[in-house]
């Protein structure tokens, strides 16, 4: 299925599920829609935390359509699961958001480390999540972010449980990724980064970790989500967590 | 000298002329003010360009300060000269805009290709406006930028003639290097980006080509100045061209 083929589906509200492991090779996208009276903030907020902010794409003020990512593409209704918060609290769940848009929206489409799990299979590393058929596991950490305007918080990573024989693969071919969050941040010591239960996730589900394998944590996306909570915008739309946007750019595209 | 140093001296108005060359290994960055009305467009313009207009840092609305490239520095003094545009218009050079900041202006660092030359020297490659003791010569191109609110224009380059046998190493070096401009974007073809007279650049001063060299041209901070003449924002502040602030920030910590 192409990337196209794959939004259509999910246009139809056919596809509902996460979306790892979905068309290899072509970069997924995370969501962040804000007013336009916010978008500087947000846009500074991510220029100063390039790491779990990567922007791909930012829209025109009231368009819900892309150009980089993907010309035929409606952002209200592209991703399999939305979330609405106001005042920084999460209202609820949506497939759609067509009925809250609004003309004065901004839409930020950030980078998300989906991308390459792809060219870590091809690496010999075994993807957990996609192997048990469930959402990556993602936590809260201490991180700060650096703040910007009205926006602050902590980062959010995502984890996977990658063989201590493997860490270095994993590590230079992330690394060549930043625009997907790159390297990853933290490798080993859950605790220090203010981690400690990792069969409770804040989002996503618990993965099986064995014995001969290290967790390693990478920025995540749903970072602009924690931001939000913690910042309280009057109104934010997001993607739900692992629910993201196919894209049609490959990720050959955006390796460094 | 230090980074410090000198622009201690830069503030007394002791220092006037071309950066280039100064505190080899230190990272030296552009400037472009602009009223907080304009800011968003411009990080969104620099976010869709960031080749030609790579942000190292943003200021705080009203701040001369920075934190990131230098905590003893005045955005309004450090430069060795100044240029002020209203509505698209260069009105004229200064050695300090003290006396023109206003409490709505922001101020974004844009990285600098000056910041790599003595990584190219070290692998040695001569850089002839040093050598001549001159400014780097700079073209405008007819490489349209994406254009983002009300900001377009063209590309600006800086042009260095390197011997063909050091063109791949003057690529790899810079590669590593995509926050003050990364690789050439042109190598060779001048006419083809709309340059037809090396010996006549819009900013800076020529410099000799020799027999056994190519013409290399990189992205260049002086970029957002063009835009400015192209969009005519009522009022904006830059550098002047090749006269850069020299700050505390290590080329090594910029190398990905």
């Amino acid at each position: 299925m192409t990337p196209t083929e794959f939004r259509h589906l999910v246009r139809k509200n056919d596809y509902q599920k996460s979306t790892a492991g979905i068309c290899p090779g072509f970069a997924q996208a995370n969501l962040l829609v804000l007013p336009k009276v916010d978008a500087y903030d947000f846009l500074l907020f991510a220029q100063r935390n390039p790491k779990p902010i990567p922007i791909l794409e930012v829209t025109e003020v009231g368009s819900r359509k892309l150009s980089r990512l993907g010309v035929d593409t409606d952002i209200a209704k592209d991703f399999p699961k939305y979330r609405i918060y106001r005042d920084g609290q999460l209202i609820n769940e949506y497939l759609t958001i067509e009925n809250y848009w609004r003309e004065d929206l901004v839409s930020f489409l950030i980078g998300c480390s989906f991308s390459f799990e792809d060219l870590l299979i091809q690496s010999g590393i075994e993807i957990r999540h996609i192997t048990e058929n469930v959402n990556v596991p993602m936590f809260n950490t201490n991180i700060p972010l650096h703040p910007a305007g009205k926006f602050s918080g902590n980062v959010v990573v995502s984890m996977r449980p990658i063989k201590s024989s493997k860490i270095a693969t994993a590590v230079s071919v992330t690394n060549r990724l930043p625009a997907v969050h790159g390297a990853p941040i933290q490798i080993g010591n859950p605790e220090e980064i203010g981690i400690f239960d990792l069969t409770n996730p804040d989002f996503g589900d618990a993965v099986t970790i064995n014995n001969d394998e290290i967790p390693v944590f990478w920025a995540c996306g749903v970072t602009p989500q924690a931001a939000v909570m913690a910042s309280k915008p009057s109104f934010a739309m997001t993607h739900s967590p692992g629910h993201m946007l196919v894209t049609n750019l490959s990720n050959k595209e955006l390796i460094v």
